[in-house]
């Protein structure tokens, strides 16, 4: 039997248990994958560096501490956690007017905002917040990430063909000035750009379809295939030194690279503006999160494993403070590369640690050779990387199916496209919320009748029912909430005047959840104004959480327990009992 | 037969309709109701124009064309309009910023605010956006009502005692002010004020006791306590004048106010700032807005007449654009003016055409009495008037039935004592807003069991009904989005791996009204998974606007006809048919 103290360090380190459980054939598998991984991740972490507006060595750095602190803390066995493209370009719309073209700040700046994500998170796993990023919608997100997927093309479309482009400007100002300035481009780094952008789309389908047709076995095609961004970073370190690009052609290399890791830095908690940063790392923190709980969840779900979304919450915040401390830029699960993970066959953290160790080896003896990489290599990697996150199939398919998610993913989308990346996410979760609010505030109530001789009762309009002259059957479709008030009360107004001779009118309630204070005034209302015209107010199906509220309140003591009914079918029985207990009669 | 011009012109100017109808008993009922109304106004509206930091004779001005144009135009019959106490001190929060200390400015200001409050609504009746207003709970309003009306006791202590207090500061810094500089307080102005109050507060019940006592019929005796504000400022005037308040005591007075009534002035149309104030103008048309409609409908209901909620709008907005050409302030539907209007008898808008004459005549005649009158005893009409908003019992209503309903409250309440008036009402509203919000985000899922021998279902925690071993009935209770998607998958899992040999699981949708793409992506997957594991999904009672969605789904196609079902009954019987179908059996 496990002790309480075992549970309490497994529920905050998960990777003890893995570890404990281990043998050598999942060892193996992890040491694969986690290689795999690497390969894949080095020339990813520099690019994304250069995306945040950093020097590509903060990239390597936010690739090696940071994983080994969620591989420890993690309830996810292959969520990849380093640097991520969303997270990056936001890091650089929130650092861009923050250091005002000092270099330093913008690197001090962003230690903060690590520092800052993490101190979020981890805050929000402790209170139990995780809950406030569920009123980000699916559409929202998914508007949210083509939307920055398109906006990371925009920015990078001036390192790839050497076109000077200001930063903090939006998609369609970057559009303007790349038509503007296309006379200043640098034909040998745009060619550069153009010939990597070239050999990685040729790297995908097109390898794998040839080697397929060579008889090479599709696990290992796809391996090869993913040495590709490496193997075009070091074709062009060999061909930008044999063409001297730098020096003879004005391309824009990486330059001198510092070799080995940085010691601690501690400066950037002295240093200002933690307050400003703030709302940036809120989004930075929360975008960041739901991308890796989304893949954590797909993964763990394939493997039947389960992830705790609170744990995730402290485990991020953990990363991400210990990137602050590793200079390092803010990280998260990262789509794309967690797939590689699994697909590559990781079964453990243990993967992310071999991962670690080797961009820790890269980083220490590697760098020197990164001097005379083209940039424009580096937005290649970048832009293929996110030309994949473009899905605009996912709004046509929202939109058909439910206008309202289609508009706030589309708002979504051009939001980031015409604002900032932060403010259309706001922007959306805020429509999304307000059209959900929207919908509750016109519910759909429908008069209802019994279908045939069951005891089932539906809208008269779309079933043949039964109905009685007397009788008025109205089901409300919705919690009776102040924003629907003045609308449930009209709407009955309506039926009440549309017909005459009711003597009974009942309340079916199998669809509402809840009745706030306003909705119960508007009942106490209606009841007196129904007694005074001899129209008797009755409810049906009220569920019991209903219930329980209404038991203490003047309505129920007005209606008492012979007015409020189990089911419509008990009320209809005592309210037409000839025509119920006989044959069925004319309608 | 009415024409079609005809009807037109009636819809945009319902007064017509009455004036046609007229008869002469209605006539003198309006005269009478006119003329009462017209004597509690005058007081008031000097009162209110002193309330937010204007010139008395603004508050007049305030009381004569406004009503008139919405006597034309408005749908209610007994709406008495003019300046209201909660719109005077929002006017003073929003101007004491704009103007700075400078009293020009600040009446300029006024007039701004006063055309965007008519502009705004104005707007708002031709787009048909009163629904916007429907997300200002009860709860919220009360608590913001009780809150200002206290916010406005605390800012008329230094009128009511001659302590000199800044503006723009929350109703506790109003109190430490208060009680730091109460050596400062001139006893003769405080001596003004107190008997006033107590004069005023005596003319209320105590009065219509002892004419009750003497005999005097209740109707005539509410008229006259009804006179008793304008008699406490005649009283004042004479004693002021005898003792020579102002010169020998100190006491702070109204003095020379202009005679006669000003030319339209439309130097502010020019004037810097609308920008500046359209938030405070928003806000000011949206509560005088809530307050005026909710008064009309009170009143409209006692009398089984109609308002027209959005001709509301276009009134009032029309009302207060001619507020602003005639020099005032912004006005609105009063809530205890009219009811003294309702309750001495008034039939038409004729009545408010009575007021508004007699309110001119005073204007063009009696300006000149006022000079000497203390400030003090505009105080205590105005604390009187408000004290009467002050509610604490609603709040604590409210919170019996219903936790957020009084959460709202209270923080409304408190927001408008510690924040802004503006601030509280935004704080008010969004908390209530989200509140709602959390609730759905968390719902109730009950697991269901047949009750007794009948087709209904029912909570198997809650009623004794009957189960099956392999059949999950669950019921979810609320509509299926983006907030509560995790909840009701962790849910429905927990269900799940609490029951073996489960091979059917029917969803009821009767609390069902709308599934969004998130929810319909769940459902997909949640079919997936199930299937995998042999266990067969079901959806029942799903209502027609849900379904009309669902057929052109991947889900629908996945599920067909077969496990759609249209009563829980129905999906019962086909799923456990022995048992059905004979007597009851063990459960």
């Amino acid at each position: 039997m496990k002790t309480k103290t075992h549970r309490g360090v497994v529920r905050y380190l998960p990777l003890l248990d893995d570890v404990r459980n281990l043998n050598r054939e999942q060892l193996a598998h992890d040491l694969l994958a986690g290689t795999i991984t690497a390969i894949l991740l080095v020339p990813q972490a520099l690019a994304y560096a250069l995306l945040a507006g950093l020097p590509p060595e903060i990239g390597l750095y936010a690739s090696i501490l940071p994983p080994i602190v969620y591989a420890l803390t993690g309830t996810s066995r292959t969520l990849a956690v380093g640097p991520v493209a969303v997270a990056a370009v936001m890091v650089a719309s929130a650092l861009t007017p923050y250091a005002d073209g000092d270099p330093d700040k913008y690197l001090t700046g962003a230690l903060i905002l690590s520092a800052l994500t993490g101190l979020i998170l981890l805050v929000m796993g402790m209170l139990r917040l995780g809950w406030l990023t569920h009123f980000i919608s699916h559409p929202v997100l998914s508007g949210f990430v083509t939307g920055s997927a398109i906006f990371i093309v925009g920015t990078q479309l001036g390192g790839l063909t050497g076109i000077t482009m200001p930063r903090g400007i939006n998609f369609f100002e970057l559009i303007a000035v790349l038509a503007k300035d296309i006379g200043t481009l640098n034909l040998a780094t745009a060619s550069f750009g153009i010939v990597a952008v070239i050999l990685l789309l040729l790297a995908r389908r097109p390898l794998l379809h040839l080697m397929s047709l060579l008889g090479v076995k599709t696990a290992t095609a796809t391996v090869i295939g993913r040495t590709a961004p490496l193997l075009v970073v070091a074709l062009s370190i060999v061909a930008a030194t044999v063409l001297e690009a730098g020096e003879r052609y004005g391309v824009a290399t990486v330059g001198s690279v510092p070799r080995g890791l940085p010691g601690p830095s501690l400066d950037f908690i002295f240093a200002p503006g933690w307050l400003q940063l703030l709302p940036s790392a809120a989004m930075i923190a929360v975008i960041g999160y739901v991308e890796s709980i989304s893949v954590a969840k797909v993964l763990a779900f394939r493997r039947r494993q389960k992830i705790d979304a609170d744990q995730e919450l402290r485990a991020l915040g953990a990363t991400n403070i210990a990137a602050a401390f590793a200079g390092a830029m803010p990280v998260a699960g990262g789509f794309s590369r967690s797939m590689v993970n699994f697909d590559a066959g990781a079964r453990t953290q243990c993967a992310a640690i071999v991962t670690a160790c080797l961009v820790a080896v890269a980083a220490l003896f590697l760098t020197g050779l990164l001097a005379p990489l083209p940039k424009s290599v580096l937005s290649a990697i970048i832009v293929v990387a996110v030309w994949q996150l473009i899905d605009f199939q996912a709004l046509r398919h929202t939109w058909r199916y439910d206008r309202a998610d289609g508009l706030a993913q589309a708002a979504t989308l051009f939001g980031v496209l015409l604002f900032s990346i932060e403010h259309a996410l706001v922007l959306g979760v805020g429509l999304a919320l307000f059209l959900f609010l929207y919908r509750t505030s016109r519910p759909h109530i429908a008069v209802v009748g019994r279908v045939d001789d069951s005891e089932h009762y539906r809208n008269i309009h779309r079933h043949k029912v039964r109905t009685w002259p007397h009788l008025l059957l109205v089901r409300v479709d919705e919690n009776i909430y102040f924003a629907n008030i003045p609308q449930v009360e009209t709407e009955l107004h309506h039926l009440l005047l549309e017909r005459e001779r009711i003597s009974d009118v009942v309340l079916i309630f199998s669809g509402v959840a809840y009745v706030d204070t306003s909705g119960l005034e508007m009942l106490e209302n209606m009841e007196e104004e129904l007694s005074a015209s001899d129209v008797t107010l009755h409810l049906a199906e009220v569920k019991g959480p209903v219930m329980d509220r209404l038991y203490d309140t003047e309505l129920y003591r007005r209606l008492g327990p012979d007015r409020v009914h189990l089911s419509t079918d008990i009320a209809v029985r005592k309210l037409a009992p000839r025509q119920v207990s006989g044959k069925p009669g004319a309608t």
